[in-house]
C-alpha cells in the first residue's frame, strides 16, 4: 500500500535529523520533501546538514533537494521542527493551506482550540481538531503539537498515578541533555565540568504544558488539571536523554507496591492501535537502587519508553522517583512522529487527492 | 609564635590531599603527622600518594614519612579524612588516648554527645565537648564531626532563613561532584556521559544532618530542628562542586528581596572570630539567572564560600533557588579546618605540653 | 540446525558484557556457560552482573547460573576474556583439556605456537594451531588469540597499504576510550576534564603486535613484518572508540587517490567466507575533513567496520590519516567472536560430541 | 611609578577575559580601554561580557564602558585579541595611528617585517620592529604577533633541544582544548563524549609558525629554521590546555640524560630581565609517567610553564615526549601579556606623551 508523503520542516537541525532517521522504513511513512533555512535551499541534504547521529543518513534523503519554506510542499502531512522564531506564523500558514501539520515548537502549544498531543496521555484531545478546522475555516489542514520534551517524560510517569491516585502537587527538578538545546544551543565551554542551572522559557513549559495534557477536553474546551507544579531545569553534560528527580503528593493513599503497579501495567491507545512507533509498554520501571541512568536506559523501545525507577516515600509530599526519557525522540521526533500515526489512525489525516484516501492505518 | 602541630588521617585520599594544601602555610597550623594505611604507611607521602590537585604537593608534606594508625601521633590536635569502615573505632581510641579529634567521617556524626559542626551555623554547639569529656572519661581528647558535603552547602543556606523566618519544609535535589566520591569512588565508565540517581545512604545524611545542625543544645541534649527535609541524590560528571535544586517552605512570609537580604548579609560566629579560613561573607547571592554554576562559582572565597542564585516563587512550596559549595573544601577539608580554628579559638584546644598552652589563636 | 555450545570466560568484565550482548541470537552460536570470578559464581548472571551496556541482558544469559573457573564448561568453544592476571595459566589448562579457546588475554598473543589473528590481515595464521596440538599434544582443543584493541584497528588499516605499497615505518599516536580499560579501570576523578598520556603496557603492544599480524606464517614460524612502528598512547574522557593518528612511510609510491582506493575496496577472507560478524566492506573511508570521530563511527557496521579519514601527505613520513574503531567490538569482544567464526568455518571447531559433528558454519 | 595603560582588543572573548584576569594587579600594566564589536560598545564591561573564567570580574574592568575599534584607545599599548576577520587591518591601521600592537590574531604573523615571538625562544627578533617601523613609515607604533597556542608550546618545548643538539624532523599531534576555539567555537553536541579529529588552518600553523620562531632573524630578514614538521590537530573535551605527543629527530645524538638536562634547566631572556609574568623556570620536565596532564599541569607556574614529560625513545625518529601548555594563558593573553612586558624592557614601547617616558620596567 502507497505510503503517506511527508514533508518535514526544519530538517537540518537536531530534532529535523532525528526525524528524518526515524521516518527511515516507516512502515506507514515516507519523506517527500525536507525544508530548511534559505542557507540550506537547493542544496542536497547531504551537503546541507551537518549530520550528527551515529548512523548514517538515509540515502533517500541524502538525496532529496532541501526547500524553502515558501516551496510548494507536496506532501500528505507536514512533521514541523522548525525553530520558534519562525514556527508561529508558518505553521499556521500551512495549515491554513491545507496540510496536517503536527508541530514540535512550542508557539502553539497552549492554543486554546490547538492539541497538545501525547497519545498515551490524551489521545481523545485531537477532537479539537474538527473544532479548530471549524472555527477557522480551515479545509483539510489543522495545526497539532507536541509538548516540550521535559514535559512530555513528566506527563507520561503522572498519567497512570493520576488515573489511579489522582494528583496534587507536583515537584519536578530536570538534568537535560545536552541535544535538547539544539546543535549549537549549548557552547562546549559553557558546559564542559558544569551544570547551568537555567533554561530560558523552560520552567514556565513544565510548570503548564503538563496541565493541559493531564487535563480534560470537553465542551469544547481544555479544562487545566488541578495540580500544581514547582519545577527547576537544569542543563548538564549528558548528551542525550533527560532525567527528572519528581516528587508528587496523591489525592488518595496509595502503597509502594500500587504505585509500581499502576506505572509498570500502564498501556494506553497508541497501544491498543498498535501504532508503529508506539512500544508495547510505553513505561518501564526499574527496581536497581542507581536506574534509570540516562546513558543506560535512554535507548529502552528505541527511545519511545519513559523509564521510571527509585520509588520510594518522600518526607514532604508523598512519593519521589526518578525519571528518563529520550528528549530527542520521546521528547521531540519520535513524539510528533507518534502523533501523526495517531492522527492516521483517527482519521484526521487522509492521503492527498488519492481516489482511495486511506493509507496504510491501522484496521484498513 | 608556634603553630598548632596537626596530625592528618587517611592523608593519601581525596579528603587528606585537600588537607594536607589547605594545611600549606596555615597561619596557625603546621603538618606534623601524616596517617594512612598500612600499603602506604612507611613510604614518603610523595611516594604513596596519588595526587590529584593542580597544585604541588607542598614540599614539607611531600617529605614526611607516612606513618600507620597505630603510631605516636605526636600532635596537638587530629584532623580524620579517615574512610568510615575504619573511622568509627579508631577515632574513639584516639580521643580517649587523649587528641582532640576534628573528623569528617560520617560515624560518630549523630552520636549524643558529638557535635556536628558548621561554624556558621551552630558554633555554640561545641558546648556539649565538656559534656563530652566528662561523661566519656575523656581527659583532654575528644570528638568533634562536620557533616556530609551535601548538608554543609544546605544547612548555610538554610541558616540565614531559618533565623529570619523559620522553616517548616525542604525539598532538595542534589547534582553531586565525582570528588564527593573519593580518588577511585566512581568509575569513568559508569559516570561518562550519564548521571548516577543514586549515592549510597547520601539521602539518609541529607535528611537527617541537617536537622542536628539547625537544631538546639539545650540542657545537655541536642534538639532537632522541626523540619522535614526530603532528599534526592544523584551524581554528574563534574569534578568539584556540588550543586542543589532547593525549595523550602517557610513558617513566616517573606518577599523575594527579604529572602536575598538575608542571604547576601549573612555572618556568623567564625567571621566575628576572624578565624584564618572562614571568608568574610559565607554566603555569594548572585543575580545572574543561570548562576551558580559548580565550575565557575566552586572557587568562590578560596572554596569556603557558598554561592547562592536563581531566587524565585516556588508553586509547591514557598521559594526555590540554586546552591553551589565546593565539595572537597566548604564540604569536607575546609570543615574540618574551619572547625578545628573554631575550637582553637573557644579554648577546646591547647598546644600540648607547651607551659603556655596557647597558640596564636585571636586576642591572644 | 543445532548451534555451536558457547563458554564465555570473563563474563562480568567489559568485554564480557559485550560478547554476552553480541552472542544474543548469533546464528551460529548459543552462549551455553558463563564464568566469572568465585564472588560471581553461584549467582544467576543477572545478579552477579553490573551491567553496562545500552541493550537489556538478553534474556537466556540473565538466568543462567555463572560458574567459576573450575567447573565442567559443558561446551564445544570457549571465548575468553579473562583478566591477564588469571588467564595467562587457565586458558592453557583448558586448550588442554580438549577446548577450543579463543581469547583476548595479551598473555599468549606472542607465543610462538599461538596465531594473534584479525580474519581480515592474517587469516591463514591459523595454520599454526596444527602445529600447536601436535607439539603440545592437545587432542581438539588449542589456543587462539586476537590482539589489543588498539592494534587490531591499526592492523586492519595497514593490511591494504601493507599489500599494495609496502609499508616501512609507522609513527601512532593514540586518544583511546574508556572502556578499553574495564569496568573500574580508570577513576572519573582522574579522566574528568583530562588527559592521561600513558596506558600501561600498551605501547609496548601497540608496537610489536602488528609485526606478527602483518608478518607471514612459513615454515612452522612466524615471521615479523619489516616495519619499525612507534606508539604514543593516550586515555581520553571518550567511552567507546579508539581514535589514532597515524602516519606511514611507504616502501613504494603512492598517490592519495591510490591510497584511498586500496583503502575503499578493502575486502578479504571473512567477506569471502560471508562469516556472520564481518561486515561487508570491512574499511570505510570517508572524506569529510573532521570525520571519523569517535562518537559517530564507532557504530559503523554494528562495531566492526574500522573507519578512515584525513588521508593526507605528511612531511616527516609520507601519508597520515586518522582510524577510528570500535575498541570493545571490532577490537575485544567482536575480533573474538569473529575469530570464533573464522575457526569454524576452516574446521578448527567441531561440535562435540556430536555425531555429525559439523556446525551451522558456511557451506555445510 | 605610573603604570602604562593598555588597551585590550576583543576583549569580551576568550582571550580577551583571560588578558583582563591577568592585568588585574599587574605590576607594570593598567587596563585604560576596553574594546570590543559594536553590539558590546558603549554597555559596561560587566553587562557586554558573558563572563566564563573563575576568578571574578576584576572591579576595575567591570565598570569600564566598551569602546568599539574606531574610538580613541587613549592608551600606551594595544593588546589585542581581535578575531582574524578583523584583526588584519584593523590591528595595522592602529600601528599606523602610533600605537604599539601586540596581536594574538593570525592574520600578520607571517609577515616579513613583523616578528613572531616567544620571548624564551626569539626574543631577539624584535630587531625589525626599527625596520618594520622604517620601511612602513611608523612612527611609534609597530605590529608585533605572538603565535598560535600548540605552535607556543610546540616551540618552548624544541628551543633548548633546537640549540643543544639541532632537530631536522618533528611528528607532533595535538589533542587541543575546548578554549582554543573560543566562546562558542565549539558545539557541546559536537564534541560530548567524542574527538573531532580536524581544527580549521590549525594543521598548516603549526607547520610552519614554529619554523620562523626557531630561525634567525639576520641581515633585515627571517631564515626559516631547516626542520621538517609534520601536524595532525585533533579537538577533545578538555578545557584548557593543550596536549601534544611529540617525536622529534636530533641532529646530533643525545641520550635522554642530556635531553632531560637540557628542557629542566631551561632558562632564557625573559628570566634573565625578571619580566613579570616570566615563570623562573619556563619549561618544567616531570618524571612520573603518565604526567604531563592537562588539568593537573596547566596551572603550573600561573599558567606560563610549559610541563613535559615521558622522555623515551621513538623507534622511528629519535625521542618522543608529551607537552602540556595552557592554551589561553601561555598560549594566548599570557604569549601577548609577556611580548608585551619584553618589549618594554627592550625599550621599544615607551608612556606616551610622559615627560618621563620610562615607565616602571626593570632597571629604572
Amino acid at each position: 500500500m502507497e505510503k503517506y508523503r511527508v514533508g518535514v520542516l526544519g530538517a537540518t537541525g537536531t530534532v529535523g535529523q532525528r526525524l528524518v532517521q526515524l521516518l527511515e522504513d516507516h512502515p506507514w511513512f515516507a519523506i517527500a520533501t525536507l525544508v530548511a533555512s534559505e542557507r540550506s535551499a537547493g542544496r542536497s541534504y547531504r551537503e546541507a546538514v551537518a549530520w550528527r547521529l551515529d548512523t548514517p543518513i538515509p540515502e533517500v534523503a541524502a538525496r532529496l533537494v532541501v526547500k524553502d519554506l515558501g516551496a510548494d510542499l507536496n506532501c500528505d502531512l507536514v512533521l514541523s521542527a522548525l525553530d520558534s522564531a519562525v514556527a508561529g506564523q508558518s505553521e499556521e500558514e500551512l495549515a491554513r493551506a491545507g496540510h496536517p501539520v503536527i508541530s514540535n515548537a512550542r508557539n502553539h502549544r497552549m492554543d486554546p482550540d490547538v492539541p497538545l498531543l501525547v497519545p498515551e496521555v490524551n489521545w481523545e484531545h485531537s477532537a479539537v481538531l474538527s473544532q479548530q478546522q471549524a472555527d477557522r475555516g480551515y479545509s483539510r489542514g489543522f495545526l497539532a503539537t507536541n509538548p516540550n520534551c521535559s514535559a512530555i517524560g513528566l506527563a507520561m510517569a503522572l498519567k497512570p498515578l493520576q488515573d489511579a491516585f489522582g494528583i496534587s502537587e507536583v515537584s519536578v527538578v530536570t538534568m537535560q541533555a545536552l541535544s535538547g538545546a539544539g546543535l549549537d544551543g549549548v557552547s562546549a565551554v559553557a558546559i564542559q565540568d558544569n551544570v547551568i542551572p537555567y533554561i530560558a522559557g523552560e520552567e514556565e513549559k513544565l510548570q503548564t504544558e503538563p496541565l493541559k495534557i493531564l487535563g480534560d477536553y470537553r465542551d469544547r474546551q481544555f479544562l487545566a488539571a488541578d495540580i500544581k507544579v514547582s519545577a527547576q531545569c537544569n542543563r548538564i553534560p549528558v548528551l542525550d536523554g533527560h532525567t527528572e528527580a519528581v516528587s508528587v503528593r496523591l489525592r488518595r493513599p496509595a502503597s509502594a507496591a500500587q504505585l509500581r503497579q499502576a506505572l509498570a501495567t500502564f498501556s494506553s491507545e497508541p497501544q491498543r492501535l498498535k501504532l508503529p512507533s508506539a512500544p508495547p509498554h510505553p513505561l518501564l520501571v526499574r527496581d536497581e537502587v542507581d536506574r534509570p541512568q540516562p546513558r543506560l536506559d535512554r535507548p529502552a523501545g528505541k527511545g519511545m519508553v519513559v523509564s521510571i525507577g527509585g520509588i520510594r516515600s518522600c518526607p514532604v509530599l508523598d512519593w519521589k522517583f526518578t525519571v528518563v526519557s529520550h528528549n530527542a525522540i520521546r521528547g521531540a521526533a519520535g513524539a510528533a512522529l507518534l502523533n501523526a500515526e495517531l492522527l492516521v489512525a483517527q482519521g484526521y489525516i487522509q492521503r492527498r487527492g488519492a481516489s482511495n484516501p486511506t493509507g496504510p492505518g491501522p484496521g484498513r
